[in-house]
């Protein structure tokens, strides 16, 4: 998708990018400082909208609160989605704080210390093992707090899902119990704790909806077999996520209908089939989040090295670093980038390179790209920034004062 | 340097890696939790001293805080060194509030805004302007307030430093000022502000002696050139750093005595000849820092999927974004690890991975590493971890609490 695509999703208002209703030089002027991350209430409820009306009914939603823990975001999201996930205590504690039941909330993750699973046992969340470690765990705490622990199983299953921006299946993995060693773990705990079910997870960030739906056509393979093995019917059935987000020019939208078909065929067919006690769960984050957030930081300099214009900004990598390329991507593509407050104006024939504020040739946000002509106090918008920006980058460095976050 | 190289840098005690004159088992009771930074204050000295005794008694010894800004560290380190260098004004107020004269002071970074200029000069630290734009602000600051603004001038060198973790000079760059640009900034800036000197910065993170020498002859000859141009005599000179320390089992230490003698020839030579009023200053971050910290997580889970055997620990890559391969790196290759609680047993047979607790294959301390047969509650360390670690990482990534530090 390009930059232009991108803003006709937000929209124009009096000629700048509209935010909530808002022409961005306004919403910055209510947020009183550059940079910060803005979230588009509007968007956030149209792409929650069209999972609900593309997905088959049965299927319940749930969000995976890492892409994005903002308190504000997550309160909002307890009220219209199915389920949070959670990767940590701390993110644990923020979902128990919002609407959701605790039972919807599920705990997944590797290297779960005691504590943790402990406090989770006493929360009455799901709580998905990594481990045959994790399990014992589980035990232990359910009979110290005298809890009957609410457990299922991360699989690693025996295949991976193509194309994926972070492949987390098939092979050896630190996620989840490799699916061949389930059945003997099922068998090991039978009797000492009651397992709800299980959690396939393949792969991320993937826009290709026939690898998707070619992983979810092999989850419920292997959950069917892996089935046999319960001694008690199938209740937890998350099938995991991966839909991905298009960041680079070229990247093209995910086909949600291409996935929703055939995950309509599985639901209608081998899950009704098999699993009737359990809805079946589909985890998303960033496929909910990030497209609904930009990041907004302010042109500090603009300066000519070399025959190079170079835009430098009051952000960057610090709050970025994803879009900087430094977030397990092999080779850095620019992120979207438009100047917010002149987004109906014309390119100017002459590529820029947008910088951050940081003391680092790491602190690239836009290398090389069309933009209008820019100037000092111009806003620049990075798309694509409401999942995995501010709380996947490194805020403290280089001690510059931390960004606002705004959902409006 | 090999991890065997680095427990001996530390030194045992009682079979354990010795942080601060302490088994490292007593340390992580001492701390309370971990994961948590160690840094061993007797390495720490021994590095200044080194520094003090290789190079030449004139040359000035300035910290770049932006390594390791611990309170601690800087507050140290400020009675040790010469000066401190910041990249913030969030890192001036630390400076600020240690030891050291504010006019020792240095306030480097590109994208400063017009309030960050006005704090730098109303804190009387030496702000080193990055553009005309920059220069323009310094002087508006300066009658805003009526204080003469100590300034120098950022030169972007028209060489890089060969070999360099970040070049950081040659070519467009948003550092500094074209060096072919400076004599037309100076001359338009004569009589309005008074220009003290100059700082080159070519590179960072560099092992090879040669070429640090080598830069720092041009550096030299570059200062003569422009000093051409100076309306009164040159009182800053700031000729950079960029020595590096050894992070993978390939490298090997700086030369740091082959720097040195380069070094004293320039400052007998031509330095003492043409800046007899400026003591020349190296600026050094992670050389300082970098090798007297460590990393110490806990191993709470041991796991064998697929015939690969994983460590997963408490720690992971929102401390330790480096060492998981995600800080500029195009290469991930592994940092010196050790079981810490366990510094003087054999190797294990077998390979082992290390991995943290965020649910991400990012999350990778240790690929295929030969360490001795670890076991659940084991002290992993991992080495080179004084600077640009803690600050320079996702902390709030998946919301696991933040690591402590200790200074020992």
């Amino acid at each position: 998708m390009t930059p232009h695509e991108h803003i006709a999703a937000f929209g124009t208002i009096e000629g700048e990018l509209r935010i909530g209703g808002m022409p961005l030089s306004r919403l910055a002027a209510r947020v009183g400082s550059t940079p910060f991350f803005a979230y588009d209430r509007g968007l956030l409820n149209a792409r929650v909208d069209l999972l609900r009306r593309l997905l088959p009914a049965r299927v319940e939603l749930s969000y995976a609160m890492k892409a994005n823990p903002m308190p504000a975001i997550v309160q909002h999201l307890a009220t219209r989605v199915d389920r949070i996930d959670v990767a940590s205590t701390g993110e644990m504690q923020h979902a128990l704080d919002s609407a959701i039941p605790c039972d919807r909330v599920s705990f997944a993750g590797p290297g779960k210390t005691p504590a943790e699973i402990r406090q989770g046992v006493a929360a009455g969340v799901v709580i998905e093992v990594e481990s045959p470690t994790e399990l014992r765990r589980v035990v232990a705490a359910g009979e110290d707090l005298g809890v009957h622990p609410r457990v299922a199983v991360r699989v690693n299953p025996d295949f991976a899902m193509k194309g994926s921006g972070m492949r987390m299946g098939g092979g050896p993995q630190q996620f989840g119990i490799d699916a061949e060693q389930v059945p003997a773990v099922l068998r090991e705990f039978a009797g000492t704790v009651e397992i709800l079910g299980f959690h396939v997870f393949a792969g991320s960030q993937n826009l290709n909806a026939d690898i998707i739906a070619e992983a979810q056509n092999r989850t419920v393979e292997l959950v069917t077999r892996l089935a046999e093995h319960m001694s008690s019917p199938v209740r937890y059935l998350n099938l995991g996520g991966g839909f991905g987000i298009p960041y680079t020019e070229k990247d093209r939208p995910l086909d949600l209908s291409r996935v929703a078909e055939n995950l309509a065929e599985l639901v209608d067919g081998p899950l009704a089939e098999r699993f009737p006690e359990a809805s079946p769960i589909i985890e998303l984050g960033r496929f909910i989040v990030g497209e609904c957030g930009v990041y907004v930081s302010r042109v500090v300099d603009r300066k000519i090295s070399r025959g190079k214009t170079f835009l430098v900004v009051d952000g960057g990598m610090h709050h970025q670093l994803a879009a900087s390329g430094n977030f397990g991507q092999a080779i850095r593509r620019n992120y979207p980038v438009a100047i917010g407050n002149r987004a109906s104006a014309e390119k100017d024939d002459d590529a820029v390179t947008v910088v951050g504020c940081l003391c680092t040739p790491l602190d690239l946000l836009g290398d090389d790209i069309e933009l209008p002509d820019a100037a000092i106090d111009d806003l620049i918008v990075v798309f694509q920034q409401g999942a995995y920006g501010l709380t996947a980058s490194p805020t403290a460095f280089l001690g510059h004062p931390a960004p606002a976050e705004a959902l409006i």
